[in-house]
């Protein structure tokens, strides 16, 4: 986690709750994904190439959830609008996101913050972070099936650090586990007692 | 869905539940994860390098289930040992599974099958295909994470078939995208009501 000043990012503070998976089993997540030693050195490696891009690579993403309205939908506040000041409010998360998992501390703050995001997706915590109205919960098969779009638009982005082939190809790949990874955490709090 | 002789390969029959999700929601998540008519087109290309080469691929898959304890406890009988007449019946229905997924055809029957692919997972539906007394569930945080040595084992298959680079990294991407889909439908029957 790092000391922000962005409003609702709450990592590493005593607001974020347990989450209700251990380190033994993110351990055993991480074995079945193969994300190894190289996979956390990828990622930290991808930090300082996409640390200063951060804002286009938000640009690309919120413009593909424009472009696609049962995504826009989750920001839909009750005039059937896009809420702008509710937009704005998530993107400095979502850019923090990058960075924090980039950093690739997977500790306990990290695990309890990964725990809070997924229940802020669903309808026992979306939009109370931002105090808003739009709809009030985000279907786990979307958020799972972003893992594509949010690690397929980072690839030019990593390639820009004049990074090699193989360096950029190998932070793609790292990505691709640590987002896979952080949506199955998201995931445990849409899943039924006893089935994550 | 193919005509065969596997025990408890029951696509496009009428032993098959209708699934719970529509083909306009199949429509929605392959847009969001990107799956193209050039994906289809690269999985059917996969579809004949494959082919030749299930036994070997399955060799390798299930040497990573026997190397990963936390795996191989799905096949676990109530002796603690793996039940090995179990593993050799879902390995039959694994190696079309893979046929079917080349095949491409996103269908109705293709559709119910994945939904009873994902019940068969959990403790609603686990065991009773092969009326084994393994354990009763696979976490779904498994499920999920399998995507990666999954695709990730297969290149070297891909590659096997004198496609150019270019061409194996298509099939890998569709392939990618391909078994997300399948595990994002196979996670519906672990979702709270609701949630999916």
């Amino acid at each position: 986690m790092a000391v922000t000043t962005i409003p609702g990012y709450t990592s590493g503070t005593d607001k974020v709750p347990r989450s209700p998976v251990s380190r033994d089993e993110v351990e055993l997540i991480k074995a079945t994904l193969l994300f190894g030693e190289d996979d956390r050195d990828a990622l930290r490696s991808s930090s300082e190439i996409l640390g200063p891009q951060i804002e286009a690579i938000l640009d690309v993403w919120y413009g593909f959830v424009g472009a696609n309205p049962h995504l826009l939908a989750a920001f839909t506040g009750p005039n059937g609008e896009p809420d702008q000041a509710y937009l704005a409010a998530v993107r400095r998360r979502f850019g923090q996101w990058i960075l924090d998992t980039a950093r690739a501390e997977f500790d306990q703050a990290w695990l309890d913050y990964q725990h809070e995001i997924g229940v802020r997706h669903t309808r026992r915590g979306k939009n109370r972070t931002d105090g808003v109205r739009a709809a009030d919960h985000i279907p786990l098969r979307f958020v799972l099936a972003l893992l594509i779009p949010i690690t397929t638009t980072l690839e030019p982005f990593l390639a820009n650090g004049g990074a090699s082939q193989d360096e950029v190809e190998a932070m793609h790949q790292a990505w691709v586990k640590a987002v896979l990874l952080q949506v199955i955490l998201w995931s445990q709090p849409y899943v039924r007692e006893g089935y994550f």
